[in-house]
């Protein structure tokens, strides 16, 4: 990892700024594929798979009964991990639930939100070496306690034509049955529009790679809603003289081994710690099975040294880490000051990798800056609030005439008149 | 106004698909403009007011003095009507700021959310022949209520290079200080990327014409986040025998007269109000000022005549409507089942137009049946959540293995030796 000891503002900002990504090239593919999808439904994704997948399916909706027959493989000992997440999961997400509150803004005049769930939703579970189990619960649980009546799962078949067990346990956990093997833009194009066998949903939810991610940004201009930009994940350590080496290593590598365009930053006002952190990373990365895409990682990847936590802040709220974790020794001074961030990890016991899998946070953040303006998945990422307002007759005399002035100045009489009309009936009804 | 009496489902779906806005060629504008505007900033945003809003500014940043004189001149009774407004709308979005809910998901784990400000704010407001100052309530006041830490305003010049003394005036009381003459797909670039004079921001919120949703959609992707994608608006509005036909066409005309494109929607179980409230279309429309666009709207529209309560009630989920008026005798009988939709208005004298000015919900609501995805404005829209966990030596300990076996099943050894190292600490210190 590369080192800045006291850097420059200029510095800071160049070793801050994130990989420009470029999806020109994918959006026009996703264009020529909606097409193809939308003429030819599921034989076009039978196709595709085929073709990316390299692996001929059959059918595209599992049944039940394989889902469970699958999922009975797993091994004890992962089910109830599996289980005990859930369960922290499920709690931290009921908890987001909203009351109604009716307030009366003025005389006669109550106006509220409710909380409503987005009937149907879409997850999109990536395939590859190691499918990530943990993500149908992140987007599964949440989705079941807001209510959604409809949740379909796309993931990628492997060359066995099949899902990974884990996978179809957590769906079994999660409450959900529909499960389509179909991965890539295919499956964003497919829960988009709809196909003869996959619905078509009103938000897709979930990470991807650069095909997907595409796919989604086409999508969700103007088809459907999405839950976030997408980008390589990140982390930040702030670390004070009382952090320990070993575990800000454990970080930092728990966050390399995503990939090769992962972003890993240290940040401390402890000098020290810069060589201990090394030497640890050095130590921990050999033992490691992603090794090489960890090792890339890191070399993209740097430390800053600087003069105190005041500027420590700074550079974490310049920065808006999907994942910032705070190891000093009153990590409450400086969560205090974060303003942006997707999830913060507080203290010497808390690892990422916990909200990963267990603390019962999501892990559904945003990236590349996107904490600036996005929240991280959570219960209102599967819900809408709509707001209702009830006037009384009281309420609309006392309210009225500022209606039809302001109405009037904008030119729009008919909203003037809507007013007006009820306004005359409720005088000549006085009188 | 189209009639249909006990319509086919067919029939009824046909009737409630939203014309399909192609925006391709606009975006090829919007990319276009983004290249010239990056590279000659200012000057490039001064010779595209020239171009399409034909007024050459000197400047495109008011001053606080200038915008202050301008505001004067609104008359004592606006003001009036616009605190008013202030105040209810104040009110609403006040009362939605959440509290923090610290949850022990199990023992030694904490988390929670934080909302906190979106810190860089850009309100696009429409300019034209009567500009909506109302929206610069509606945007202005929740942003200042979230604290974002600056808002920007942009808001296309008049032929005298000037803005609408309304629209000076909501802004001094929404604590908005930077207002930008610029309108169009310049503003919105300007906003998104930034140029010497106007700062980027994070998120951008709005209503504007095709070209203004063309660049909205086009940043929204991948350079900062929007409010949601816009449409043409529209209401419906329920009504059964309790309801007031001269009512009914009030609210109908005061959604038709925003633009031909207008969506105008009557859904009743009570056939003779078909006549009563055509009738008074025909009275009401004669005297509008915008007779012309208001009667465009009314021809692409639809009255719906169906058999019960429940009928309704589905055609209205089918649709999720913007604005959907309950104009029943227990509006709460109908409200409860209503599953998507933007604002609802309550009774017979709830008027569209409250929601639009003055009872303080907000009225940029999600057109286009976005309603089933995305809420209207509201406190979330200018803030996000950041997530929180803090973990105790003890709660690691409990929830170690969880997260050690789930890692490993999905191959990520480094997430899982983040725990180990802790782990094996915390023994070695107990010996």
């Amino acid at each position: 990892m590369r080192r800045l000891i006291n850097p420059t503002t200029q510095e800071i900002s160049e070793c801050l700024t994130r990989p420009v990504l470029e999806s020109n090239d994918l959006k026009e593919l996703v264009v020529q594929m909606r097409k193809d999808i939308l003429f030819r439904g599921d034989i076009a994704l039978i196709d595709y798979t085929a073709r990316f997948d390299r692996v001929n399916i059959r059918t595209l909706v599992m049944e039940e009964d394989e889902i469970e027959a699958i999922a009975e493989t797993v091994s004890p000992e992962l089910k109830q991990a599996i289980q005990t997440a859930a369960k922290n999961i499920s709690r931290f997400h009921e908890s987001q639930r909203i009351d109604v509150k009716k307030i009366e803004t003025a005389p006669g005049i109550l106006c509220w939100q409710e909380q409503k769930a987005i009937e149907k939703v879409g997850l999109y579970i990536p395939g590859g070496t190691a499918p990530l189990f943990s993500t149908v619960l992140m987007l599964g649980l949440p989705a079941q306690i807001a209510g959604c009546k409809e949740i379909v799962l796309c993931t990628p078949p492997n060359q066995e034509g099949e899902i990974s067990p884990a996978i179809a346990y957590a769906a079994q956990i999660a409450g959900i049955t529909k499960i389509v093997t179909v991965g890539g833009i295919q499956a964003i194009i497919a829960m988009a529009y709809g196909t003869e066998s996959v619905p078509s949903v009103d938000k897709i939810f979930g990470p991807g790679n650069q095909y997907v991610t595409a796919a989604k940004q086409v999508v969700g201009a103007d088809q459907c809603a999405i839950d976030m930009p997408a980008g390589p994940s990140e982390v930040m350590v702030i670390a004070d003289k009382s952090a320990y080496p070993a575990f800000i290593a454990a970080d930092l590598l728990s966050q390399a081994e995503h990939g090769s365009d992962s972003q890993v930053i240290l940040v401390t006002d402890h000098p020290p710690i810069l060589d201990a952190v090394a030497e640890e990373l050095d130590r921990q990365l050999a033992l490691l099975g992603r090794k090489v895409l960890a090792n890339d990682a890191l070399e993209n990847s740097v430390m800053l040294c600087v003069s105190d936590q005041h500027k420590m802040i700074e550079i974490a709220n310049q920065y808006a880490a999907e994942h910032l974790i705070i190891a000093t020794e009153k990590p409450n001074d400086i969560a205090s000051e974060i303003r942006h961030a997707g999830s913060v990890f507080m203290g010497h016991y808390t690892p990422e990798s916990a909200g990963d899998y267990a603390s019962g946070t999501n892990h559904t953040l945003p990236t590349n800056g996107w904490a600036r303006s996005y929240s991280g998945v959570n219960l209102d990422a599967f819900t809408k609030k709509i707001t209702y307002q009830e006037i009384s007759a009281v309420g609309l005399q006392s309210i009225g005439n500022t209606i039809e002035v302001m109405a009037a100045a904008e030119s729009l009489d008919a909203h003037k008149n809507a007013v007006t009309v009820r306004l005359n009936q409720l005088s000549s009804n006085e009188i």
